[in-house]
């Protein structure tokens, strides 16, 4: 029997904290027809709401260190905030959303990433994403919204990259459906020239990318996504396309289509 | 057909708060046979939480009013720390808990209060209980753990006092199941001298409760529980009764059941 198809869409901080951007992105995420799920990230509004409860955010070499501090904090601004924001606004538009964290009926379980060589404190690295709870779900109708947030079973919430949730539910989907992984950001796509929207790479092959990583021209937050991306292409995962909201609605607006 | 059991099961602030009572009531709850409801409020860390982030709880006659910071104060620690650590916990010991609010899967659809003759802001009277979706969580095996938020169907989250939450899904479950309705606290029912736990009442009546009420003996947070525990029993639930942990586990303890 044919599989069904499942969209995968993945949004990150740039697009939650803006009200106008995220409220044409969420028109666009509403208009996609079949079954589909959200991920959202959201690091600036966690960061504000740290910065105003006067907790400091620990980096070490450029990444983020979860404290218990700032694992509460990512559990109500994810958890909390930003989720039930998007929930609500999705349902204002006929959208049957439904908001979960990883511990929400076991959607994601992780177990805390190994202190040596750095500590990240309570970052988790994805164990099993719950297929048959996504399936039960879907199939009611529903349209799973995920935030960046897994648990480890015994009790312990912990925080996981938005990139890597979507890129490994949209694998472990793939034992029910057909499904397409869609990274959307405020850029066209993966740029050569960041400064020019025109300079958008449509076809990016993984060894193109590795050398693009080596001469600098790609780097920072495109990292996750591209890695998380060639790992769901090598996992079956039929389509990984990143690019701006536009890309959802239309074929044929330009976004960068990525090949192993 | 004989219709299947349903306990909704409500904990309050002081159940919450503490770790040790929360773990004991966690374990009595997880032992409970049978479909399931947790509805959690969490008054006091809300509190904690605005304090800390320099925002004022504001209040009127003795009543909480939710203005807009107050608001995601609510969907930070309702939906987001505490809704999440207690499905954390739930998850750990075996108990499939999956939590919402109720703009979850539109699981309760409410109206803004009218601001006449108080504007307490935010506050959301309940329009709807989304029994469909509880039935396809609950026949997936899964146990809702709701929080004190509502939706009102056009994008806005609603504070919605967990008490009424708790009776009105029971109130609508009773299309489906035979509801039972729990308010458990860190009293072992209601008591006719607050220091005395000998004095429990475990049969009260309606026109009894009345009596207290006018004559002072009962007041303060019992009055929501039992106005909302008797508008269920009018309503086809078919127990209501009040109490600490051990009356969910231990039939014979003492505890409050109410009556018409």
């Amino acid at each position: 029997m044919k599989k069904r198809e499942l969209a995968i869409v993945k949004i990150g901080g740039e697009i939650v904290n803006d009200e106008q951007t995220k409220n044409l992105f969420l028109e666009s995420f509403n208009a996609l027809p079949g079954a589909k799920i959200l991920v959202h990230g959201g690091g600036k509004q966690a960061s504000e709401i740290a910065g105003k409860m006067g907790i400091e955010s620990k980096l070490v070499n450029g990444r983020r260190i979860t404290d218990a501090a700032n694992l509460d904090i990512a559990l109500m601004v994810y958890g909390g905030l930003l989720n039930k924001k998007l929930v609500a606004e999705l349902q204002a538009s006929g959208c049957a959303a439904i908001g979960l964290s990883g511990a929400d009926g076991n959607a994601i379980l992780a177990s805390k990433r190994p202190p040596e060589p750095v500590d990240f404190g309570f970052a988790g690295d994805i164990e099993k994403v719950n297929t048959d709870l996504l399936k039960l779900l879907l199939e009611g109708g529903l349209t799973p919204v995920m935030c960046a947030l897994s648990h480890d079973g015994k009790g312990q919430m912990l925080n996981t990259n938005a990139d890597t949730i979507a890129s490994e539910t949209a694998i472990a989907m793939t034992s029910y459906y057909n499904t397409q992984l869609y990274y959307v950001f405020d850029k066209p796509g993966v740029l050569t020239d960041m400064n020019d929207a025109n300079s958008i790479v449509t076809e990016l092959s993984e060894a193109s990318y590795r050398e693009m990583v080596a001469t600098n021209q790609i780097k920072d937050g495109m990292i996750p996504k591209l890695d998380n991306g060639y790992h769901a292409l090598k996992h079956q995962v039929g389509l990984v396309q990143l690019g701006n909201t536009n890309m959802l609605t239309d074929s044929q607006h330009p976004a960068t289509r990525i090949r192993l």
